[in-house]
């Protein structure tokens, strides 16, 4: 958004990214589920960007920022100098101190976290198929979603309808119908950030479908074999981690306090408190909005702060003194499986099948490129009418960790 | 083929791969240059079979057979037993004794191949554009693609159109279009197993895009930085394997002599000399076709054995004798880049832009499902419209071997 934003302005834009692609993270969880490709919600930076003659793309690793000679670090040792750096490095998941649970109990931020956790999903009704053993096969048969967000309940509600409808008919020794799929939330209610009743509606959306909800007490170990919760044992061996996100590591890099999640506080302009050149933006911000709150770390807010920068740049560029970033909200929404979710427009709130419609309307809108908006929705189109997952595919090793 | 030719048969099928999905080959060269997602191409075997009610899907990996006792053994120990075998396990790229060429040239058999040699592709395109050094900038935009046969032809012609069209106005620094794609044949001309009128046809068709066309010499070393021929050096930082192919393991696993590609020798019933219950099919099979030849290795011969194996073993149930396996050639297809492909039907011979209508219909009439088709003819119409490649996608690592 603030590559785009600076198309026209008298600048040179250098856009350093350590992938090839933008990624459109809220489709992300179908990846993980099998609904869609890679390709599908991933387009090139450079094609996004090609048109744009001030603009060079960088594939690189940053490793820091010398403010003092203003220039970013890569890892290869390569210098790239600034006169305005907009910092916009996102976050990722995060385990509270417990970074052994990492390898049994994957996040989903990225591509690669997505086909493994298909694979893991995938991989464990292959195992559970030729398992003699009943309880190995009922642990085998259950998956745990960590955090109750609206990725946990996305995650949740793709992976019950994946075992009861896509891959109902294609087992002979287990019934994937009968999997258990245990969503754990530490608060005392699913989705937190929105209304009372939207979580409600959600929660029990959920659990007709058969998700069990388990709330108000945490997970205090991940292992191979399950969560343990406050004493309780879940035998599981699929663990999908959603409960947590911390900043990237830009704190660090450009040598300021973080706050507890990581994320650097910036002041009324975006701007690192005394450096006017900086700006920090997205989920990598701590960034004030009402009542003590921050902006919320969406898509939308990513985008208004990434339009702003370069908003506030341009003004600069004329000596003009930019206004503060407003953040308007335009809402909260989550998916609940293949017809329902809940949005909360603040005054209205929508919910069930119109929601849910809304809900893919927007995601198709706000995905990038032609091409991806109609390979989507035809993927949708195809997996509503014939209840088949397209991807099912298990890539890399067939041994589970 | 063959478990499906068993559908209705009075008997038990137990499908054993080591992947939970068939994968369609033939354009497998696509998901390597950018065309086409892996799950375009690849549908899961449990789906295709699931209406089959007398089969059963087993993911596991083959390690033995014992003929004597009639079972397969797998790598977690596991014993399948059998009446009758088939053995369909298909052929690997081989290096001749140059094993240690692998890791710099890779070859082109499976999805995660086909994945590693799209991101070697792109990221050499990156780091090209970052390159201050003028011969390491050559050597990263130069390809080479040892083998011309149908596969070396398809990538070369793939990797020359990606280059030209659709990273063209991608870069700052370089051109794409000043790439080098070396097609490298050891012997006479490209497409050997066609006539000599297509051979040549094909040839001229690729050095017209800007392929250069290396006969007559074997590569004799392959390093991370080129491939030496013969005395000559061409410094390049990525090189394709499509110089041979190898049987799978399966005469080891049978305990037989194979031929020197690996292949294990078969009578007249594609059974194993003297034990009837045992058929090996495809491209492990070395079945006598006409004049000294074999049945070659492609996928139209490989389905033909497949049919054969379960109407012989349809034809014995009964106490029948099964009439001898006998090949039909229905022709030889090869495609040279987006709107031109060579065929020989034996009498008839086509080449340019019907051959490549022939060859698109072809290969989409051969895929498995109706969505896998739609979403081929579609990525192919928007790449032929737009010259644009849509699964652009550096996954895994971005650093140069």
């Amino acid at each position: 958004m603030a590559a785009k934003a600076l198309a026209s302005a008298p600048v040179r834009v250098t856009m350093i990214d350590r992938m090839n692609y933008h990624l459109f993270q809220p489709l992300l969880y179908q990846v993980a589920t099998a609904t869609l490709s890679p390709a599908d919600i991933a387009t090139p930076i450079r094609s996004t960007l090609r048109d744009q003659a001030n603009t060079n793309v960088l594939l690189g690793d940053v490793t820091g920022v010398d403010r003092a000679a203003r220039h970013v670090t890569l890892d290869d040792g390569r210098e790239v100098p600034y006169d305005y750096l907009i910092v916009a490095t996102g976050a990722r998941h995060a385990y509270f101190g417990h970074d052994d649970w990492e390898p049994v109990a994957p996040g989903l931020k990225k591509i690669d976290d997505a086909t493994e956790i298909r694979r893991r999903i995938l991989l464990a009704f292959e195992k559970a198929e030729t398992e003699d053993d009943e309880a190995r096969r009922r642990a085998l048969l259950t998956f745990v979603i960590v955090g109750g967000g609206p990725t946990g309940v996305e995650m949740a509600g793709a992976i019950i309808e994946l075992a009861k409808k896509a891959l109902l008919q294609d087992f002979r020794h287990i019934d994937p119908a009968s999997s258990r799929v245990v969503l754990i939330e530490a608060g005392p209610r699913i989705l937190p950030a929105f209304p009372q009743t939207l979580s409600s509606f959600a929660q029990k959306s959920l659990e007709r479908m058969g998700v069990e909800v388990l709330l108000g007490k945490p997970a205090t170990n991940c292992t191979r074999d399950g969560v343990e919760r406050e004493g309780a044992w879940i035998p599981a061996r699929t663990i999908i981690w959603a409960a947590g996100v911390e900043a990237s590591p830009a704190a660090k890099w450009l040598g300021v306090e973080s706050d507890r999640a990581g994320r650097v506080p910036v002041n009324g302009n975006l701007n690192l408190a005394g450096d006017e050149p900086i700006f920090v933006i997205g989920d990598t911000a701590a960034a004030a909005w009402k009542e003590g709150a921050l902006v919320p770390g969406i898509a939308p807010a990513a985008k208004q702060m990434g339009a702003y920068a370069a908003q506030a740049i341009r003004a600069r560029l004329k000596d003009a003194t930019p206004a503060p970033f407003r953040y308007r909200h335009q809402g909260n929404l989550a998916t609940i499986g293949r017809k329902s979710a809940v949005i909360d427009f603040g005054r209205v709130r929508v919910t069930g099948f119109i929601a849910w419609l809304l809900w893919g309307a927007a995601h198709i809108y706000f995905l990038i490129g032609f091409r991806n908006r109609l390979m989507v929705m035809l993927h949708w189109l195809w997996a509503y009418v014939t209840f088949r997952q397209g991807v099912r595919l298990i890539t890399g090793s067939t041994r589970l960790p």
